[in-house]
C-alpha cells in the first residue's frame, strides 16, 4: 500500500488541537501539529469562524486524505456541552467539506491504543505519543491528544486490513 | 431609516428552521422560510455538510443583513445537547462567514416579543407569527420558530433606536 495521511482532531472553542501523521500501515511518521485558537473576548459566531478559517487552512496546506476524532464524553454540565458541541461541529465540517472521511474513537479506545491500556491518563499518552513520534513538539496538550487520536486511526485501520488479509488467506480466526 | 432584512434561525440537526423577514423599523414584511434537514442516516460530517450548504444558499439568494438565533435550551440529557450544539454551531458559523452580526435571545425572550408574556406555549407563538406576517406559510414548525425569532430581533432593534432617539432628545427616562 502507498501512504496515508490522517489528521487528529482534538475540538474545543477556545482552543481545537489538531495533529497531522503519515502511515504505510506499519511504520508512523509525524508531519505537523498545532492548535487553532479563538478570541475568548469576540462573539461566538466569531470565534467559530475563527475555528473554521485556522482548520480550513491547515487542511488546505497539508492535504490529510482521512479524519479522526475523539468522540466526546459529554457527562459534563450542559453548558460546557453545549459549547464543546458547537466547536466540535465545526472540528466535523470542515473535513466533511474536503470530502474527507471521519472516523470516531471512544476516550478509551484511543488510550488503549496509544498506551495499551483503556485508562492511561493524559501523562501517559502524551509520553507515547512522544515515544511514537519523536519528532513531534506539541504546542500544547490538546494538539498532543490530536496526535494520538489519529495514531488511533492507523491502528484501527492496520487491524482492519490484517483482518482482510486474513480472511483473504482463507484462515479463520 | 431603510429596510432592514434579518434572518431567524432555529437550529437542529435533522431539521433547522429559517425565516427572513424586512423590517423598516414599524412595519414587518414577510420574505421567506423554509427548513434544511439533514440525512438521518448519514454520518454526522456528512449531516453537518447538508446543514452548512443549505443555509449558505439561503444566505446566497436572500442576502439578510442580520441574523437572529434562540440561545439553546441546555437543560436536557447531555446527549442532545452535544447534538443540538453541533447544529448550531454550523447554524452560527454560516452567518458569520457571510460578515453578519448575530443575536441571541432566550427562549422566553422570544416568547414575550411575540405573544407579549414570557411564557406562551408553542401554539400561541405560531398563532402570533401568523398574525403578523399573514403571507407566511411555514413548512414545519421549526421554519415557524424561526420567523418568531426573527420577529423578536426586528422588535429588540425597534426598542433600541427609540431609546436611542429619547437620549438624544435629552429625556431623562
Amino acid at each position: 500500500m502507498g501512504t496515508l495521511r490522517i489528521i487528529g482532531i482534538d475540538p474545543g472553542l477556545r482552543r481545537t488541537g489538531w495533529g497531522v501523521i503519515d502511515t504505510d500501515g506499519v511504520r508512523l511518521g509525524f508531519v505537523a501539529c498545532g492548535s487553532v485558537t479563538s478570541d475568548a473576548s469576540g462573539s461566538l459566531g466569531h470565534r467559530l469562524r475563527q475555528l473554521f478559517d485556522g482548520l480550513s487552512e491547515v487542511l488546505a496546506e497539508l492535504a490529510p486524505a482521512e479524519a479522526a476524532i475523539e468522540q466526546t464524553f459529554v457527562n459534563r454540565d450542559a453548558v460546557a456541552t453545549l459549547k464543546l458541541g458547537q466547536a466540535r461541529g465545526i472540528a466535523m465540517l470542515v473535513p466533511a467539506l474536503a470530502g474527507l472521511t471521519i472516523a470516531e474513537y471512544a476516550p478509551n479506545a484511543v488510550k488503549k491504543s496509544v498506551v495499551g491500556a483503556g485508562h492511561g491518563d493524559k501523562t501517559q499518552i502524551r509520553a507515547m505519543v512522544k515515544c511514537l513520534l519523536p519528532r513531534a513538539v506539541p504546542d500544547s496538550a490538546d494538539a498532543a491528544d490530536a496526535l494520538a487520536i489519529a495514531i488511533t486511526h492507523a491502528h484501527a485501520r492496520s487491524w482492519t486490513r490484517l483482518e482482510a488479509r486474513v480472511a483473504l488467506a482463507g484462515i479463520t480466526p
